[in-house]
């Protein structure tokens, strides 16, 4: 899938750096300013900047104070509080050939957290460093390798009122580590600041489901993606789209909570846009929603509920 | 897909009825003692007991105090405590052309319950009688149809010490409402007590992950299996093998307990059986697992994790 | 405190074993069978049968395969379901000059569980034997001491449907381990089965809020009760009055829903019995309610909510 | 209880206003700057902006888009990241003879919230006027009356790289609601900015464990605490002493997380300053630990784990 055609006009590049944001934040200089309707190549760093390359390394040594550097704020033209921003991702492509996973102290979904606290000793701090293989997958065993699918794990706009970090997803998107921020989804996002202040990184080659050690197979990437804008009209949590779904993506704790949300955003989806009554809507998602975990790993946990577009059929 | 075969021995019918077991209980007397290795085709009636078909019933005036009746126990020849029951589970067969869906008070995935309290007023009861279609498909409304989908919500045997009720998921399998306790799967529970007891019941047409409403298409139905045993190994909680896939149901609250409990126990089986060091399962879940939402309504809450068997590969 | 006066009737002694149920069941034979309105002592196990008494042992290698031995079951003259038993609690006295607390494998709130599970290796295994000293407190260390509060772990009656293990806690009362079931409170749990079949055991010494390690001061007793009956009315979860207060025992995971529950109790008692609108009552615990944890530890977590019995007063 | 005295410095006084911060942030510009060992008077609004004051008015319709205005920053002399602030509460002084409570749509313990989602109608908007009696009590009903213990809902330092919301408790303290925080207490903050930029606001006449309808009786006021500092040691959690007891206050949810963050950091408290074993420790909670629910309605639970300050006994 790709951007370019004779027709398209000429995608505008997005390079950051040096000085990572990682935040969400109103208050950063937007290091672009983009209009709606263009495709925009986004560079991306990968969630620890680089610094972990090796499986000799260990992370509490090497890492900084913080993690998930991000590529923005970028500036929207037009966007208003209020509004939906429109992201339109054509492409996630990778940009190494190798990608990094870890065991980050106190942090991961089958070991205690600064969250979940015991008095455990924590999990032995590890690296792995997965290279792609001649066939296309990642692998640093024998004992299996990744098909890769490349999406960001994070992706989002400038809350109102806060500023939060880099790791936290919630109503703004965030660090939502879900596998449908991937090429060929349109996402939805609130307008809360002029300009949106749109952000994104976290490129994952590939993740599982909750990403459960904490660390998907992180990389550097460059995203594509065309902004648009439903003037006048929000959406309270993050939504996705592709060809034959409609998806939210809920993010709170306990987890139950994340699955509410997804799924009652998702019947006011269907009432607004689809002229479902509430009752009609919560028999739909009932008998046919789909429902996976994103990230059971982050300060909120993120949740997918999503179902068929619907279509009228004679009974 | 069937069993039947010129090869295959004649299945075994059970019937069970006219008075139906509401819990999962090592007291009761088996309803039949069955052979290892025989196909055995059990009939089941709805989580209702048929006492709702009419979108003019409410269910609090016509349903009696206990709900989702089981077909069972059925004495496993063979079964010893420390054994693993195996059920291979040839054929979900739909006994009816019709599905009841409902609202049933304080009971739900989107409304305050019994235990999740409010003060609010609870949803109002209501009714759905989904009709098969001439396409196949199940629908009450020209809003959506349903794609049938035959599993069987709960399935499991005796605990130990305890007698739970029909609505309750646990390690001992239950009312776990997964959709991949389907036909073309094998299954695995512990076996607690000689001859393992074997329930099985709510056959739903379909169901949306995370059974919403907390009623799927419920119907009855005819589930056909064939038992096997592992002598002198036992899974703590339920597990489920495809064709392609391995996967463990965690049935917990907060949901976040049943996922912890669904990936840790895969890690368990990928260093047990398939030669995997502990930290590289836990890197396999973390790049390539599958979790999604079985229940988000019942006692507790059933996740499913799983993953490709895996296959060594050269680096 | 002592039920013995002249024109006490003599009380009933109830003394259980050798074989001890480990269940809240109502399938077993009464051990006794009790008038209302009369003393009744009950002496009764700690939670490990006595089997543990030793700092050098090691609890996974002594225990057997279940814990928290009951007495009971006893059956209470004249009580029927949809009855409220009540139990007036005169008495718990220590029967040992020792108590012992232990770290349990997997079991605690300070730790990774059979339920929150996590890939690190557990607590080390532990035992200590706290004895009574000359000023009447427990010690095992010069560090600290524990001033004596004895009050019954377990108690409650026989679930309707269900067979319950006494680590249990849940609407038939069980394995709370809250500090109110002590001397000088009345305790009300629902009567499911003719004759109630009340249980009560793992006297504790002392326990902190939550019983954070899983383990309080466990120790043989004799508790003195006297049982009454509410004909016609019964109650959903356990409550407890005191001269002061009334409260209740909510019993869930997550721990908010335990708060939950006992709070809209508290909110439905007091427009029971004390003549409140459902918002004033409302109002009246948000601003006076007093909430302590029971326990972190068992199958369901126990809160108590409680609040002054209300005293009309002019404005 | 007075910080007035012969030898005492004159008190600084600090009246914010009428530009209230709605976030704990190191962005904004300082109030103040005060210096250590000095009696400082805070004067601060009530959680509405005093824009409730009347039972006939309806939030949703008052209220403006935030709520809880703070009084702060405050600069602190000598305060660097990695300090820890010190405390000291000497007064809390209600400056208006009524309070404030009401229902917020969506907010609250006993109802569904935005984060709780279900699909039932919230509770009505209702408003409460609570005035001071002759007998000092507050109340608006012959129902029941309010003793008063004015307390702070809020009182915190600045994060380091995000910016919260003023209704989010955590690690920098912000909205615990947590009833320790009033005269007499010595509170233990991290320091994480220069300066520590303190805040605090959310005057409680009084207030129920866990704030059950979500607000308090809220109330203008004014605090008096005196600053000190803890160089070079930080504190993960905010801290309590009084004299007899050592708390922490952890946030989070589920609540059990939060639960477990207070035992956890008191496990510490008490082998850094205490000379305590870590299995000491654990025993000591376990036996002696005392858990209240501050608050079940914010952003975050937040629980208070304490303990009597251990003293050395003789075997």
């Amino acid at each position: 899938m790709s951007v370019d055609s004779q027709d398209s006009p000429a995608p505008i590049v997005v390079k950051p750096g040096p000085d990572y944001p990682y935040v969400y934040s109103r208050y950063l200089e937007p290091i672009a300013t983009v209009p709606l309707g263009v495709p925009v190549e986004i560079y991306t760093e990968d969630a620890f900047e680089s610094h972990l390359y090796s499986s000799e390394q260990r992370p509490s040594e090497v890492l900084g104070k913080y993690l998930n550097p991000q590529s923005g704020p970028i500036f929207i033209e037009g966007a208003e509080p209020g509004d939906t921003l429109v992201v339109d991702i054509a492409d996630v492509e990778l940009t190494r050939d190798w990608a990094v996973s870890s065991h980050i102290p106190d942090f991961g979904g089958l070991t205690s957290t600064t969250f979940t606290r015991t008095l455990q000793d924590p999990l032995p701090e590890k690296v792995w460093i997965y290279r792609r293989q001649e066939n296309g997958r990642f692998s640093y065993t024998d004992k299996f390798s990744v098909e890769p699918h490349p999406f960001m794990g994070t992706m989002g706009t400038a809350p109102d009122l806060e500023v939060l970090s880099a790791l936290t997803p919630s109503k703004h998107g965030g660090n939502m580590d879900v596998r449908d921020i991937c090429a060929g989804r349109r996402a939805y996002f609130p307008v809360n600041v002029p300009g949106a202040y749109f952000y994104t990184g976290d490129c994952h080659a590939a993740q599982g489901d909750g990403e459960a050690c904490g660390v998907a197979l992180e990389i550097t990437g460059k995203v594509t993606v065309t902004f648009g804008l439903i003037k006048g009209k929000t959406v309270t949590w993050p939504r996705i789209e592709s060809a034959e779904d409609i998806m939210v993506v809920g993010s709170a704790r306990p987890m139950e909570d994340a699955a509410r949300i997804a799924y009652a955003e998702l019947v006011g989806w269907l009432v607004e846009d689809y002229g479902f009554d509430k009752w009609d809507a919560y028999q739909y998602i009932s008998q046919c929603g789909k429902m996976y975990v994103g990230n059971m790993v982050d300060t909120y946990y993120s949740v997918v509920g999503g179902v068929r577009k619907p279509r009228p059929e004679p009974l």
